[in-house]
């Protein structure tokens, strides 16, 4: 753990007359900053935070809120400005509680079973690595990031920016698997993950299996991973093996994952069938409603914050990130009004690739008085994220940028 | 730490025939992957260790070689292909100790005082970031990065590739800092960083002092940097603030930097005008001779490595890293007969950016025996990594391609 992150204080501590016209002006007063220095930090938990649970003890527990042992969240004020999300600080959310940490005791000899090709076959994580390498940064996002912007309170993590980051996966492209077991069979539409978590005994498997049907397309972007950030890929994040498809929402990238089948139809696993369904208000989650798959063009401001300490008026970096599902974004927008008017925010930092998000920043004077910042985005396709959200029974796919909207007072 | 790392084993066990053509036959023994599991750790440890310096703890102690108290290496099998250099993971090379842990309890509250421009004046950290923001991938690598493979073992760290990693930075850019302040006074050619460390008492300043110059051109690309890979800047590597200068060497990357000065000389402490200079073998250091500044182009491979485990005949991803100073790499070679043959090898991952390094694969199946794994990179500007060394009686810039060979025996 970095020892940097119990002093994260990321936020525009502007001390004393530090408009950009400013600078040249008047002295430095070194008490005005000393006051910023006794400022709370901006992200300041809640009054008894929760621990870290045993699998993700080394997790920057600063940078976390533990919603509970398979939910945590990276604080909004946690975000940097270097467009990885470090692993310290990413969110976690489990379905099923992770496997027993004796699975990583030797990582080459996981095995992966792979079906609906030519030559179907049980392959152990030693022999994905002789077969290919790529390396792909992705955005990681839980469909109910967002979910508690739902004023209808949906059942579930009442995640509202944190259930998402930005990080590097490396491993076996699925074109390259597929081509070396002979392609896959005609016919097949879909591309089946299974996760290997140990499932509870006495109920019936389908209603608990952590299993997700894509349409065929996915596996051209598709990896299995087996390194995230630089590091063998950690229990809490799906190691060994997780099967990453970029551009898809977070549960569609199975950890632990034991089986990749190409199949006819979509799996019956409750998860599939019902779970992850956009399903309206008042309604039952049904197979025929829309699944959770690609993610939607979305941005959000990190920084300043309501929180922030010691907001001044003068000028402001104001910053945060954007992306798109399967389109990258082109364009980001920021309001300081509440939405009235917009001004075209400027990218920032290397772009990691169409899967990726990017950070923007604006520039912008703030003068004292409250004021309502905003972000929205548009992607390549030329998707723009929307003012509202689209309801649904469990607050999946929140992009709306009035959600997202954060209010500052600048003193 | 990622509990990960204790379990790093990266390399290629390549259990069973698992050539790629070999994959549709045979059946898989589970013995033959539970063997490669119980071969030693591809990067095992010297036989008894330094522990880690406490100002680096937090550092992943399975991934470093501890040289010194100030002299951390980055094994070469720890390097994984996430593009970015993990922070547990990166090398540490400090010229003076490190100031201490409290100039990080009011980070905001750091004062730098800029010089030579036209309203020099002194600034706090939270000043500088209503300045500007920018966010730069660069390599960080030690100038001495490579001195263990000269014959004539110069004095210092007998670094042999571990001494450099590739990381992301945000902060505020030189050029917008410099504008805000009048820009730069006429005639001045330098630029000029100090550090903030705590000089030894009863000494001249001048012999100790870690300040360095650049030709002015080098503030296009600079910033002064409080966030690296997602986190505010650790102690280890700056914090709160560090003068970073994409494409020069490591030494010109000032910590604790505490004046910035345009200036008409290079500075006249003795780390600038006797150290860090390409001294001829057999003379003495000169302010006449090369300072170390801009990076050279080189490569190196990562993976296989004589320690992998378990290396079999079949395919493997040779994999390393490619990087140029201010002309990024446009081409990697792979020769894996000890430089008789080359071919192309392919970058894969995103591209960070000019002054970061891409990771290059060549698939290649290798035969039983002994086989010698060269890369050689070339530049965009035509710069090719050359098979020799300069000789020089400190060590530094170490960029051949012999020197950087690996060779690997095959069972």
């Amino acid at each position: 753990m970095n020892p940097a992150h119990p002093l994260h204080r990321r936020h525009l501590l502007a001390g004393g007359a530090t408009a950009l016209a400013a600078v040249g002006l008047g002295g430095l007063s070194r008490s005005a900053t000393a006051q910023a220095a006794s400022a709370v930090p901006a992200s300041a938990g809640p009054a008894a935070p929760k621990p870290l649970p045993a699998y993700a003890a080394w997790k920057d527990t600063n940078s976390l809120i533990v919603h509970s042992s398979s939910t945590l969240e990276t604080r909004r004020g946690a975000f940097g400005t270097s467009v990885i999300t470090p692993s310290e600080q990413l969110y976690i959310r489990n379905n099923l509680p992770p496997p027993d940490a004796s699975v990583l005791a030797d990582r080459d000899a996981w095995q992966i079973s792979i079906e609906g090709v030519g030559q179907s076959r049980t392959l152990t994580l030693a022999q994905l690595k002789t077969l290919g390498l790529d390396t792909v940064a992705t955005v990681l996002q839980c469909s109910g990031n967002g979910r508690g912007f739902f004023p209808s309170k949906p059942s579930g993590t009442p995640w509202t920016v944190g259930a998402a980051g930005c990080v590097v996966w490396s491993g076996v492209p699925v074109r390259a698997l597929v081509a070396a077991l002979g392609g896959v069979n005609k016919g097949l539409a879909f591309m089946t993950g299974t996760g290997g978590e140990k499932l509870p005994e006495g109920v019936d498997p389908k209603t608990v299996v952590v299993e997700r049907s894509l349409p065929l397309k996915a596996m051209d972007d598709a990896i299995l991973a087996w390194e995230m950030n630089g590091a063998p890929l950690s229990l809490a994040h799906g190691g060994p093996l997780r099967l990453v498809v970029p551009g898809y929402q977070g549960v569609n990238n199975i950890k632990y994952v034991k089986r990749l089948a190409f199949t006819e139809r979509e799996s019956e696993a409750r998860i599939m069938s019902h779970g992850y369904r956009i399903t309206p208000p008042g309604t039952k989650a049904d197979p025929s409603q829309a699944s959770v798959l690609e993610m939607n063009v979305k941005s959000w401001i990190n920084s300043p914050l309501p929180d922030s300490a010691n907001l001044k008026a003068g000028f402001h970096q104001i910053h945060g990130v954007a992306f798109g599902g399967l389109s990258p974004v082109k364009r980001v927008e920021v309001s300081v009004d509440g939405g009235k008017t917009w001004q075209d925010a400027r990218f920032v930092g290397p772009d990691l690739g169409r899967f990726a998000w990017r950070q923007f920043v604006l520039q912008a004077r703030l003068p004292a008085g409250a004021h309502t910042l905003i972000s929205r985005a548009t992607d390549t396709a030329g998707n723009v994220q929307p003012q509202e959200r689209v309801e649904n029974l469990s607050g999946y796919s929140n992009n709306s940028w009035a959600d997202h909207a954060v209010q500052v007072v600048i003193a």
